[in-house]
């Protein structure tokens, strides 16, 4: 195949030369600028779509220092400190934080400030305490405080220096390049602040009649990223909204709403509300107006950036909060498509099922920067790592379009890097083609993700920072990286998608995480209809599969509230006077495919069968890591965790068909015998994509029908031989 | 050394020529029978003491059986049972039960049974179920569940065979000897049954003049002991009163303490008020209740052996509820002394620092029984073994007197055990000799174990059945293992005791545990006087050592409540975006002695730094696993997990000595350089009792002053080169 188009590259000044025999050679279709690089006068003349970045609220420091008054602003909270035997407590609010970026802003601080006794939870009266101090010194001193209680001051501060321009500030050392300024926000709820947005829009558009796609670097409020006394990462939230603050929008919400804001709806004792944290009602309420804002006032830009006859596609993201592509007012933007990083499977599937878009595009790893592509450096194998980890989700759901970002002049020193992208390229549009529009086929069994979040998170559940690994994550992403290659039409739902009937258009329920977060729910599953809605889909034939701590809360003698479902409970040290007798069977459909132990990562502690009914399909160190239950008409399956692995997702695989009682089916599903290589059925083209995902050769066998996933034909069986990575159409028809 | 007495032996019948010279080679100068032994004629003549068991409870099945209804009763609880979608839900209340073992007692069940819906906590009213079948085929109905809600069925029923004999009997297929009945216990409230009780107990004494001590195997209510259909133990809890119950006790309780009881006091969920459980109030009530009642006629009893010139030894023990040793109406009783099972230094102190008796005796390991003593068993190994463990418990509070138990016709075909256990006997006695009444002299460090049982569990905290090996206790009982062989008198406090001011009398506390549990303390951190105390305790000078989950409980922020004296906290995800940059700095005068890892066994999971202040000693995967933090004036350690080992002893001893601030004195402590290697300072006797605990020989230099642990004069330094389990008596002087 060497069909152009549905690529973006980066390109820069001074490749005249070369750039359209590079754009040839890869399809490329789309050209882009990067952070510090601008087109060439040649880009015209190329041919092909130009890509501009813009940043709708920063970027003018003059506008920015003439109006410090629209600066946005965070809630902070202080150190924890432990009030003395007697006497006052003085407590430094800005100890550990940057004072370059952070200043705590004392504008009617009684109203907007808070401080807790973090000992009762309650408030200490503002006559309780002062504040001294001016700038980035300020210190506030409790009177009278109760003696060895802890106490935080809650405090609302300026943003003095943009999160994402400071990263990168810091991080490519421009405190040595005098044309950078250390860039101010500007938040678009100020009236002048978004007077000049508009304007500047206009403006900007007006003056570049050569670009055709606005690429905006997400819009007002930058998720919560702040850093310490050393200028080092301090917290960091990709989903946080602590960062869209201000006495403006909170004074709008208590009008809208009805109830007046405090400071610790938004502390959160600490926790910022991240997405862990079960969401509160307040919250919600936050999240829902801040959204509603935002999105209204991203169409009034999309909207200008329309009526000039270009594209607008939105980068996600730095100051996504409020453009959430899976909330309720994101479809209204009439934004033309998203652009994100792909950092894995899971990553690719949050955009390539973004709705209400035209197109979604990725872009891929490794940026072309000197840190990857330098002596030493291995670009080719950084590419083929994230190519193998898209092109599971890409082959189940295929992104529109993919790029690459940095600097091109940089790449072009590496020729087996750029033969290798060619490559990808083509195998990337020939899905396209062959696909001709269809997407793959998916299983009927429809599987649901249960959570408190639901579809508002969809592919974004245990993330902390955008695509990093965390200790206490990576064994429950590793569900997302599985299913995203998989399969299945994945539902994202919530506890109130069920407490509303959801559960009827579910063959399978998966509820994953650790006890208490809003991924496994914690006391959410102290509601008895929460609770009976489960147990009644799995008593009509439903499957329920728990995957670490689901449905933990401890509650009458269970902790898992879902444990007669699942067959299976967690020990906290109050059972352990009831003997057990645990066998492993390791023998069943689940594990065909699995010889050995399960790889569960960090595991979920001390596992145990509630009764003999409950079959152990692996046990380690005393605890059962793996177990199917039957429970009347429905199923359980219990997996102690789950980190992505080629085994893993297979293993997830079986646990859904045998979850839903449809094990009978797997044999003819195009399943390779082999769990390093997948296959995506495309029943239409009469075709299958066979991924080998191994860097080594892979030798498999196929089942399936002629007519796909479904069907009652005969069943054929495939032998193939694959060269390490490849991809192969193959006929279904054999 | 060789001076007679301390020691007793089990004799039998068949070895008159052989007895003389064994009592005397091991210097014994008491005689026992065992379980299916006899004493010989001969024994009157061996000028030895004679124990002779006697069992209050049970052994006369004639009585039994003509008074069922004094049989003992117990609460026992149904399985967990989902209801349908519609109709009555049918409980077989039996199932799981050992029909031989338990009989539910249907008299006036509505009063004590009860039906819970375990997914609500509500109790199903006495109108909503009814009870079919007789015997021990017993089934409730629940006429009207609400559809997928969880029902159990709590009931009383009888003991139909005395646990601990059918234990014996099943063990030792005494189903095969006609002479074994299945016994049938008998309950002291039952006026005949204690009309029996008392006369046997006199005609008892009366018959056997030759008998010296009577060796009760405890006395009423056994520790809750259940088995499962197969007969194989289905519940376990040493410390469990919940067969402890009748109707006759429950309306005794009722008329003296002024509330009714309910079944669900004794059921708890499931839980049965094992001691894990932070104890309710009503649970406490019902122990005080019982214990008062057990001791007030374990008392009568022990009146009559003394009315005869008889001793009363009490084996603690197998129906020991309400005669635990540590408990408030213990002293009261008069009993002569207590015998135990010596599994650990641990359970050697358990029964060496009890209270109110003229003296303890410890029966050792191997107990002579064929499951050692035959071809290819480790009898010299297994004695080593438990020699080694508790010698070291001796070596600081010695016990007044050893023992073996079983068989000796088995042991002495062992000529090398023989001569072993001789050498352990002469090694006991020398501590005696040389100690002259003294006991080893105590760091002046005042060191005290908080949770919420106190003293009432000295020595007992952490644990299952008596001294078994459980996957969540092993990490906690290293604590105790290694306090028992320490120079510190260790208080054991509640938290009643600290809100009575109690930490006033400690310079070091420890609270160690499981998150929730007794031991740990729960809900329990949540009270303000409670954890200001500790905090108050810390900043004037006290140390707080927190092994585990110490003072965790969710709340405001922390889980660790004592945080901020600990300087670390637990992440259960809520704080994942909270960056942390751990850094290990493991030099420090805790971990001078230990080079390498520290072996935390189970671990706590993900404990992390509060700040840069906390100094983390060891780092493993991400989790600190030791840290030392400085408050204040006072000191906070964290330790994940300590099971017992030579090197986790060293490293508590010096933790203990960093929390108590004087780590100056320590090296004046005549602590050897080998962890592998104890001492015991007899500052009256001018002498010190070094042991080499290690199998292996072992050299250490020592280093300390004449006077002992305290004074001022000069520091000697010894050097040591010790035998394989050497001990050795050494000059203070030098
Ligand atoms: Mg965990
Ligand atoms: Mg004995
Ligand atoms: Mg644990």
């Amino acid at each position: 195949m060497n069909v152009r188009g549905r690529v973006t590259l980066p390109i820069e000044q001074g490749m005249d030369d070369q750039l359209p025999q590079i754009l040839d050679r890869l399809g490329a279709d789309a050209v882009r600028n990067s952070d510090g690089t601008w087109l060439p006068e040649i880009t015209s003349q190329l041919g092909v779509k130009v890509y501009e970045t813009y940043f709708p609220a920063r970027g003018n420091q003059e506008f920015a220092l003439a109006h410090l008054d629209a600066r946005p602003r965070f809630y902070l909270m202080s150190d924890r400190v432990t009030a003395p035997a007697e006497g006052p407590l003085a407590i430094d609010i800005m100890n550990g934080y940057y004072k370059m970026q952070v200043e705590p802003d004392q504008g009617d601080l009684q109203r907007w400030w808070e401080v807790i006794d973090r000992t009762t939870g309650e408030v200490v009266p503002v006559e309780g305490w002062s504040v001294s101090g001016e700038g980035a010194d300020v210190t506030v001193t409790i009177a009278a405080p109760v003696a060895f209680h802890v106490y935080t001051v809650s405090f609302l501060a300026w943003q003095v220096w943009d999160s994402t321009q400071m990263y990168n500030y810091t991080t490519n050392n421009w405190e040595n390049d005098p044309t950078r300024v250390r860039e101010i926000g500007y938040d678009a709820r100020h009236p002048d602040a978004w007077e000049f947005m508009t304007s500047s829009m206009r403006k900007w558009c007006e003056e570049r009649p050569e670009v055709d796609v606005v690429r905006f670097t997400t819009f007002f409020y930058h998720f919560t990223l702040v850093f310490n006394d050393l200028g080092k990462e301090k917290y960091v939230d990709w989903f946080g909204y602590s960062a869209s603050v201000s006495p403006l929008a909170m004074e709008a919400f208590e009008a809208e709403y009805g109830y007046k804001l405090r400071a610790e709806d938004f502390i959160d004792e600490g926790y910022y509300n991240n997405s862990f944290r079960v969401p509160s009602k307040v919250f919600s309420d936050w999240m829902d107006f801040q959204s509603r804002f935002v999105s209204s006032r991203v169409k009034e830009l999309v909207d200008i950036v329309h009526s000039f006859g270009k594209e607008a596609l939105m980068f996600l993201g730095d100051t996504w909060m409020g453009t959430e592509p899976y909330g309720k007012y994101w479809p209204e933007i009439g934004m033309d498509g998203v652009v994100g990083s792909v950092g894995s499977a899971a990553t690719c599937r949050m955009i390539s099922d973004i709705p209400g878009i035209r197109y979604s595009e990725g872009r891929f790893l490794p940026y072309f920067f000197p840190d990857v592509f330098k002596p030493g450096g291995d670009p080719l194998g950084e590419a083929n790592e994230s190519w193998l980890q898209a092109r599971r989700a890409i082959a189940r759901k295929p992104l529109e379009r993919i790029g690459y970002g940095g600097y091109l002049s940089l790449a072009v020193q590496f020729p087996e890097f750029m033969a290798r992208i060619e490559q990808i390229a083509d195998e990337f549009r020939s899905i396209h083609e062959v696909g001709e529009g269809h997407l793959p086929q998916s299983s009927t069994i429809r599987v649901g993700l249960l959570n408190a979040w639901g579809a508002q998170r969809s592919w974004q559940t245990h993330m902390v920072a955008h695509a990093l690994w965390y200790k206490q994550i990576y064994s429950y992403l590793g569900v997302l990286e599985s299913l995203a290659g998989l399969p299945f039409d994945l539902q994202f739902i919530s506890f109130d998608d069920v407490r509303d009937g959801k559960l009827d258009d579910l063959d399978v329920v998966l509820n994953v995480g650790a006890a208490g977060t809003a991924f496994s729910g914690g006391e959410q599953w102290l509601d008895n209809d929460l609770i009976t809605a489960l147990r009644g889909f799995a008593a009509n034939g439903g499957g329920v599969i728990g995957i670490g701590e689901p449905s933990a809360v401890q509650h009458q003698g269970a902790y898992f509230q879902l444990s007669d479902v699942l067959g299976v409970d967690k020990e906290l040290g109050f059972s352990q006077s009831t003997d057990r007798y645990p066998v492993e069977r390791p023998e069943h459909f689940i594990t065909a495919d699995l010889p050995g132990a399960l790889d569960v990562g960090e595991g979920a502690g001390d596992i145990f069968a509630t009764g003999d009914a409950t079959q152990i399909l692996r046990l380690q160190n005393r605890s059962v890591e793996l177990a199917a239950n039957q429970q009347g008409e429905g199923r359980g399956v219990y997996i102690a965790g789950l980190p992505y692995s080629h085994e893993n997702a297979r293993v997830l695989h079986r646990a859904i068909f045998w979850a839903a009682g449809r094990e009978a089916d797997f044999d003819a599903q195009w399943v390779p015998s082999n769990v390093g290589v997948e296959v995506s059925v495309f029943p239409e083209a009469g075709k299958a994509f066979v991924m080998n995902n191994l860097t080594e050769a892979a030798a498999t066998t196929l089942r399936g029908r002629a007519t796909g996933l479904d069907g009652d034909g005969a069943i054929t069986e495939l032998q193939l031989d694959l060269e390490p990575m490849e991809s192969r159409w193959i006929d279904l028809q054999g």
